[in-house]
């Protein structure tokens, strides 16, 4: 996948969620969103058949910390009116993956010849949101410093079943300080439609992390003697949880290629 | 220092502030007011001569964490309207300390024959407060479950100093696991007025604490594998930083011998 213009970061910071969902929809824009459209809520998507879309719903009601969904489209709607002005799920996000049986058989940049009359999309609230709110407060993220992704970790933090779904917890890790995560715990608080407060810090084998150099996604990061890990619940989550269920059909956004939505961070804090 | 009557723990915690207050005026009432009246604010209490008023002012603004004021009296007043109908600070103090140049010289039941003209009195939030807001929602608190004071900690954080006013900040401790300890974050920060959010945890060593097991003040308490210490800015720190600057002259309350007001706690939370 290939940039063409909106190179310039800042350039790709001012555009506003609509601006840049068009951009991604022509093809201006592609691959990951990170840094696009500064101030504006993106989102993880998920698309299921509706057979599996009630059980998928039900599944996310049980587990609010790492499946908080933002919106949902009517089955075989393409649009999500209270996310975006004339959005359209199967073009808008800026890079997918197609699901067969539990496996990527393709990524593209659209999926509008895929789209059918019985699918539901969800998109499910990110870490972006969170990490907007801690930037802005002065506090670092070891990731975006090192750029790399962030490390992600399967727990051994079961999730509340319902139908195919189940599996562990998926959690991003971020070292802080001690007063950092102290603060941290009440910046991320104020958003728990994007993940909230973490789930967990300073003892990881305790939720089944064995060596936090070693993620089971995204890049390691340096943690310094100061340092602990804080621990957030991950929307990579409900993504391997659809896989475990293999699924005869599912779209998804590819990995850090988000749906960029007209509603601002700032309307997700509840204080 | 003896009780008389309300020896029942359930009679104790059902008192308003004001018949507590009244009952320690009386001398029904004397010691420790752990669980007395229940959901009503106690607090530190520090007096002090005019000259040193407005520099121990002064630290208390700069330093709210440890030294959060809940009121303050006119110079030569023993009233604090804001606190309570009819309080009288020289008498209604379950136990009182006379200071003389930095040394306890007496414990008494009443200081009404000592007080004078120049007397300010401050009365300093407390942890009963957020205490009671961590039980309410379920959280240990393990120096209770042990019946033992709660242990705290000289620490290398430095106060910001006013005048001869200086020291470093001392805390208080309460064992929580990871997620009890995300949980206390957000309960105690909704009462900045009686310390709030905790100051460190995780990580001892970092504020100047080499061993959990030997408090500077309480009692040590059990830390099991599962859990990590929470740290919380305590009211023991500007009694420390009066004691260290030797005024000619002071009263405190006696240890766990806080004054009752009419207060609730659930006014002092910001949301």
């Amino acid at each position: 996948m290939q940039t063409v213009p909106f190179r310039n970061p800042a350039e790709r910071a001012r555009l506003t969620g609509r601006e840049a969902r068009l951009a991604c929809r022509s093809g201006q824009i592609s691959g990951s969103t990170a840094g696009l459209a500064h101030g504006y809520v993106q989102g993880n998507l998920a698309v299921l058949p509706k057979d599996l879309a009630t059980d998928f719903l039900l599944f996310a009601q049980r587990n609010p910390k790492p499946c908080p969904i933002v919106g949902v489209s009517a089955p075989g709607e393409r649009r999500i009116p209270e996310l975006g002005e004339d959005l359209d799920i199967a073009t808008d996000v800026s890079g997918y993956r197609v699901w067969r049986h539990g496996e990527v058989v393709e990524e593209r940049l659209e999926v509008a010849d895929l789209w059918r009359d019985d699918l539901v999309a969800f998109v499910i609230g990110c870490s972006f949101s969170f990490e907007a709110a801690m930037v802005e407060d002065g506090l670092p993220l070891r990731h975006v410093e090192m750029g790399v992704r962030v490390p992600m970790y399967r727990t051994s933090i079961p999730c509340v079943p319902a139908g195919p779904f189940a599996g562990p917890m998926v959690v991003s890790m971020r070292p802080l300080t001690p007063a950092q995560a102290i603060r941290a715990v009440q910046i991320t608080s104020r958003f728990p439609a994007v993940h909230g407060a973490p789930v967990h810090l300073g003892l990881p084998e305790q939720i089944g992390i064995r060596d936090l150099m070693r993620p089971d996604y995204g890049d390691p990061v340096e943690i310094r003697p100061d340092e602990i890990p804080v621990f957030w619940a991950c929307g990579v989550t409900p993504q391997s949880v659809i896989a475990a269920s293999k699924p005869d059909f599912a779209i998804t956004h590819a990995p850090g290629a988000m749906l960029v939505t007209d509603r601002r961070n700032a309307e997700y804090a509840v204080l």
